[in-house]
């Protein structure tokens, strides 16, 4: 700290005693510290330390044996079922995933891929038929496998697909036929080089007619790693990141497999070629398949989240030892002491705490709303209260986390500077990484669509439409619903409300109460507002244009949701923290979270009349004051993450040459 | 065009005439179009063809290899002298160089260093001597220089650099010397592998005193590329981006050279060890030299815009053949006829135009302050009129125009989903070649701090203080100085908005008087208040404190006084377009420009009553349409940029995948 900040009084708010990271650790680590404990001794394992700069095959190679390592390990285990080998334990699960994404990304992908997205396809779309067949294997690493979705012409569209499994009751078989380039099986993990099976998306076609994506099991090479007969595979090359992971394309030329093959949980063809399946509505049920892979998007969210820490703790330790320019008194003034420098790193933080808080309850949702993975299968999971709410609030935190992390990780580059540039200070390969993960499981711009679509309709009783345009009957029916939604969630508001301290003092900008309702007011002002102005249109106008003139207001209510979202799980988090000097500081890291938001969105406070221009003013001095009553804990607050120091074997973490050139003074 | 947008009427401010690329493209390229023209022809040259995935040495290897082909083709003669070879035409060259940044950005920054920086620092520090000994050479690469200003613990702060140079009257030579570890120079380019000699900034010691920081040119290598006696050589390794520049870290272990090395136009050491300059005052010498060195800003703020049009041109062409789910005629629709993707591409576009205009803007001024290279040299150029503004302006522009093409080429990435991030599409080249634009040449706070002082203190008559945080007499001489400096530009302002037309029509959002006048109330708002704000601080208060509170009111002010700038630069650029159907187009563009920026300053006008709550949203609402109007243009506008093919290289900028499946419908 500069001497001229200790110099001054205690401002109001300034945080006594010191903190405790252990304690504050033990908040942030929740239900499942144990599998952190766990992923921070693995992490000392040398031979998941950090790598700079292999080329693209060492890097893939590299990352094949890691993969392997963590099989061995245990981690795959977690998130099957005991009778396979499984540990029956999702939370433990996601959170030990959560855990790789403070060391290698493409790690982190690449176990994704295998046992999140490939595993997770065989393990909820499967049946024990395949689970038998394939599970263990996929556990160990004996198989690899690729979750073939997304196609070159169809990304955020996946109802659209193109490829085709034409079941032919002759052979008993499906027939795999990619039918245009554009129908090829785009950045499809896994494919390039190491993956020997794909969980391929396709139409199924039976009997003539057409039953809407389903998954089927295809080879895509054979034993000695040559592609399979009838399937053509290109590498997707070298990508802005992630070069460990082996993307490619995958192109199916009537390639015929078993009829067991399909993943027939929701859908199956008999042998004569009828269709059945336990889901009449062709989009409910092809929802409910998409919702049993929400797991994915939880993920990414933690590893955004994750990487972030890890981005904010190199900056933050860099910026407490690097001086420029000497003050009044001649001594040169630690970067972290300036305004600026606070204002590029310290909201960002406290924005990391309120993400962080939202994906610990998100987890304890996806945990609890998941049947046992030992215990018989049978109602359809996304039928769980609760738990089509969790896939919106997925989308919506996923959305957010990523968006964070790929502007935070860009602050913090910034703010280190020319080493900041440097690949051994780890924040390039950090901001490469983590770019993707906006638009990948999911388009955040359309993931938010979805949460607002959600929040508006409660699209469970409209699954007679797929398109995001809406309809008559979309329109017609939202205002009813908009205040049946939100019912559920205002009853936990106002508990917060009424439990928050300070209420009713309507000076004091730190009055949590005043918070919660302020977030409450925008995401209910800018639903309601959009819902009236969607039953404005009248069924003349063209339904594109109408959905089209509004998504910016549905995108702003989307984020608005999640806003709320976030701060409600910080202050529940706030809750659970009895330690007065710990709470005290989260209280100001929550302050901050609410001011710096308040501050992007007071023209629209303003707008609504919400902030007077006086308040408003006083809110952005106001987050001024919070980075300087946060400032001196920063270290703190970062360290209490549990980065394991190999995550962090950047050298300005560590700080050498400012201590020596300190040392020389 | 979607059929949706096809079938309504006409809105307002519609540009009904196809408007004309060969028109707008004469407009952007401006005075030195001939050498945009001359880019474009050399980029046709296969050995300029962008590579895609080289390894680090391959790069450097291959990048030299274009340096010297760039040598050959006549590039580098442009900024230097007539009698050594050079063409005597700086607009031209930072015209040429600009260019070089739509292909391939490590040539681009290696060319910068070599000719730019390194040869900058001989031709504008140095003295014939020097001129004679190593223009030529260095014009035609026959020499190649580094330019060692950076050190590991001083870079934004240069005047505190610790390398020393102290003269050894014995020997009649300067000895360099590193101190320390935070002394060696980093991020040095050319250093790790190619450079002969650097120039080196050193604090010239001589009779026991220091004079300041001055340039001393020393040998780094011998003949056989082997480092010189006493030079240590690291290489910085891999970086985030700009591989195919060959940055390293140089020690000096008491190196000696002649005494003839310093770069002597600003101050000299005769053989008895006393010191002479033609500039009295220690920091107005310093700030001189420095001054010699914007055009390296200029260029960098130039580059940064032609990546940034690059980027756009790659997800707008996209943009306009990917499609994505079906509109309500079963149509699927373009992505950019998406409110929500015009929105991430629109107003970055219009931003970028406004950008180019003032950059144009700026290679003129710096063109026609600089003193003819040919006559003979006589006055101190920080002299002619305009020079210190144009610093300033140079200071301001770089800042804006770098952060503009980090979140836009961002945007462009996102935009383009999973392919954005496939390095073939050559975004994530774009984006992490010009990530480190916003902290290299200045980092972009604290040039925006120094613009904020330039603006506040006229700091001219200031040359006592070098440090950042004022002194009394810094805060005190302020009100007075606002006002005088203020003048010049509101001369131009009142000029352009008594031409702007439909003035005194308030209810117009489209006003571009109106639009004038509240670019320039912020801009003077916020330096008369931050003034104020200083001017009350007392002598009994810490400076450092005072400065520190009052940072990002500054850095506010200087980013309003960069907005204003852009907009008259706009203006007066519509003002030279006579053609009918193109100037409609670019008054939209410069609404869209204005709306956008009022968007997002939104909170700041109301708080500051220029917005009541009701106009503000029709601002929104006004971004809206404006996106709607501009759309129909936007691959008209990108085409306008001119942007060799060859830069355009990206599979997805062809949209081939696209195109077959729009075939087969």
């Amino acid at each position: 700290m500069s001497s001229a900040a200790a110099d001054s009084a205690a401002p109001s708010g300034s945080v006594e005693t010191v903190p405790d990271v252990g304690i504050l650790r033990a908040l942030l680590d929740g239900r499942w510290a144990s599998m952190r404990e766990r992923a921070r001794d693995l992490a000392k394992d040398p031979r998941f330390a950090v790598e700079i700069g292999e080329g693209v095959e060492a890097q893939r190679e590299h990352t094949l044996e890691r993969l392997l390592a963590l099989a061995e390990a245990g981690h795959s285990r977690l998130g099957f079922p005991s009778r396979y080998g499984g540990a029956n334990d999702v939370g433990g699960s996601i959170t030990s995933f959560e855990m790789l994404a403070m060391g290698d990304l493409s790690l982190l992908v690449k176990a994704g891929v295998q046992w999140g997205l490939f595993g997770g396809a065989i393990l909820h779309l499967g049946t024990e038929r395949h689970h038998e067949k394939y599970i263990s294997k996929l556990i160990s690493g004996e198989l690899l496998g690729c979750f073939a979705m997304t196609e070159t012409g169809h990304g955020s569209d996946v109802a659209s697909l193109r490829t085709t499994a034409t079941y032919d009751p002759d052979a008993d078989e499906f027939v795999i036929r990619t039918p245009s380039t554009a129908a090829r099986k785009e950045y499809i993990g896994n494919a390039a080089r190491d993956g020997h099976v794909a969980v391929v998306f396709a139409q199924l076609v039976t009997k003539g007619e057409s039953q809407g994506v389903h998954a089927f099991v295809v080879p895509i090479r054979t034993s000695d790693g040559s592609p399979a007969p009838g399937v053509r595979i290109e590498d997707c090359g070298l990508k802005a990141g992630l070069n460990g992971v082996d993307n490619g394309r995958l192109y199916f030329d009537d390639v015929r497999i078993p009829r067991d093959n399909l993943l027939n949980r929701y859908g199956d063809v008999a042998d004569d070629g009828s269709y059945r399946t336990p889901i009449e509505n062709k989009t409910k049920r092809f929802f409910t398949m998409l919702g049993t892979l929400v797991q994915g998007r939880i993920s990414v969210a933690g590893g955004a989240g994750a990487a972030t820490k890890v981005a904010l703790a190199i900056a933050i330790r860099y910026g407490e030892e690097r001086r420029q320019f000497a003050g009044p008194d001649g001594d040169e003034i630690a970067v972290l002491d300036y305004l600026a420098h606070q204002r590029k790193l310290l909201p960002a933080l406290a924005k990391t705490y309120a993400l962080h808080f939202a994906q610990l309850a998100l987890v304890e949702g996806l945990h609890d709303t998941t049947p046992d993975l030992d215990a018989p299968r049978d109602a359809d999971p996304a039928e769980h209260p609760g738990r089509r709410e969790l896939e919106a609030r997925a989308a919506g935190i996923k959305a957010a986390a990523t968006w964070h992390a790929t502007s935070a990780i860009q602050a913090c580059r910034e703010a280190c500077g020319g080493a900041g540039y440097l690949a051994e200070n780890r924040l390039p390969g950090l901001k490469a990484d983590t770019d993707v993960f906006t638009t990948f499981e999911g388009d955040n711009t359309v993931l938010l669509q979805l949460v607002a679509k959600e929040l508006l309709t409660g699209y469970r009783d409209h699954f007679g439409e797929l398109d995001l345009f809406g309809t008559a009957r979309f329109v017609t029916d939202m205002a009813f619903e908009t205040v049946v939604e939100r019912i559920g969630g205002r009853r936990i508001l106002q508990r917060l409300i009424d439990a928050a301290p300070g209420r009713g003092n309507e000076e004091d900008l730190r009055d949590r109460a005043w918070h919660l309702a302020l977030f409450d007011y925008r995401e209910s002002h800018l639903l309601e507002t959009v819902a009236r102005r969607l039953q404005r249109a009248t069924s003349a106008q063209d339904p594109f244009a109408v959905f089209n003139a509004a998504q910016d207001h549905m995108l702003a209510a989307a984020r608005a949701h999640v806003d709320s979202v976030l701060l409600q799980a910080f202050v529940e988090a706030i809750e659970r923290c009895v330690d007065t000097a710990e709470r005290e500081l989260l209280e100001r890291v929550c302050d901050l979270f609410v001011l710096s938001t308040i501050e992007a969105e007071r023209g629209w406070f303003q707008e609504h009349g919400r902030l007077t221009a006086a308040r408003s003013k006083a809110a952005i001095a106001e987050v001024n004051a919070l980075c300087g009553l946060v400032r001196p804990h920063a270290r703190t607050l970062v360290d209490a993450f549990g980065i394991p120091e190999s995550a962090l074997a950047a050298p300005i973490a560590h700080g050498s040459e400012e201590r020596v050139e300190a040392a020389a003074r």
